[in-house]
């Protein structure tokens, strides 16, 4: 499930609320964001908005808590045969070497919103929810793959780790700086350390 | 070299301005952050402050920029009798288990001005030296692991790439989510993967 799934065809209020949300981080970013401009990407009572959020950081943690409970509850995962390609399904679709102008704009607004947690305990207990969300979903297919016998039988909790801090650290950097070019490196290199660590049958790749 | 080395016993004016910078800094965090605020810290005149910089940016891209020209030629770095003990030391000192309380609210300001690259196209530009610096340094040390036979003769530019990810991943996922009880797993799974790809010579370990 990608991000834009979560904010396709919005039913209810709460649904347009978080739709509008998106469109005007996206459009806007964090620093230059209001709940004026939020309001406008919202079709119905601007009140409304005013009326359930006290400002813009309020809004922005229920937006937040609704994106990680849809991924959780939210629509199914695309099915893979095999956990090694279940692992490289979930890094093709983080770490793709072009990303659309979108998930451009979205990964650089959720870069502004993660830095808001170093000084805002609110967005720290968010993204520390995030985090152990995101390590559960990594350590849960390492898992799969031990059972299927195509991973060997590892501790899955430090593997997940360092997987979900190259994740993070490679997201970071491509919204950052100029890492365009040292990507392609970048990913093979991930898949060698994950060929190394979980499937190599001949230890000596 | 820590940062606090760099902006210890500040002799000329210019580097009285960047140790005020460096302590409103840690003290304020970027968003806080005002030229009044830096000129609080500073002893001489203010109106040299104003007369310099544009406005608090400005003197934040120049500060970036002093630590970096001090990283690539101030103080020398500590010697290691190895390029494995080089490359420990670098990850001891950039990821200790306890980070002392000035070392965090610096983190914190840090990781405040890389997410300014988001948007900001002087602070991308300056954290695109930053990361081909750190690089490049990371390169340096393994390309004297292999001439001193230690390392294993592999391309030192994917394992830089790598280690510099998990470094800058780390340092956004402890600045901004709970990862204390988390951070010595990652550290011995990094040492892990350092051990494998570089100098394991029973490849099977």
């Amino acid at each position: 499930m990608s991000v834009a799934d979560v904010f396709a065809e919005p039913d209810t209020t709460r649904e347009a609320i978080m739709h509008a949300t998106y469109v005007a981080l996206c459009e806007h970013g964090y620093a230059d964001l209001t709940i004026q401009r939020i309001a406008d990407e919202f079709p119905k009572s601007k009140s409304l908005l005013y009326h359930h959020y006290d400002d813009k950081d309020d809004l922005l943690l229920s937006f937040l808590q609704y994106m990680l409970d849809e991924f959780q509850t939210g629509v199914p995962e695309p099915e893979y045969a095999t956990a090694r390609e279940q692992l490289q399904g979930v890094l093709d679709h983080i770490l793709p070497d072009e990303l659309e102008p979108d998930r451009e704009a979205f990964l650089a607004a959720m870069i502004e919103l993660r830095a808001q947690a170093a000084h805002d305990p609110d967005y720290r207990a968010y993204f520390s929810r995030h985090d152990a969300f995101f390590c559960d979903r990594l350590r849960t297919i390492i898992d799969r793959g031990i059972a299927e016998e195509v991973f060997r039988p590892v501790d899955p909790e430090p593997v997940a780790e360092v997987v979900l801090t190259i994740i993070e650290g490679a997201m970071l950097r491509r919204s950052t700086a100029q890492l365009d070019d040292a990507l392609p490196t970048l990913r093979a290199e991930i898949d060698a350390y994950i060929d190394q660590r979980l499937h190599a049958k001949d230890p000596t790749r």
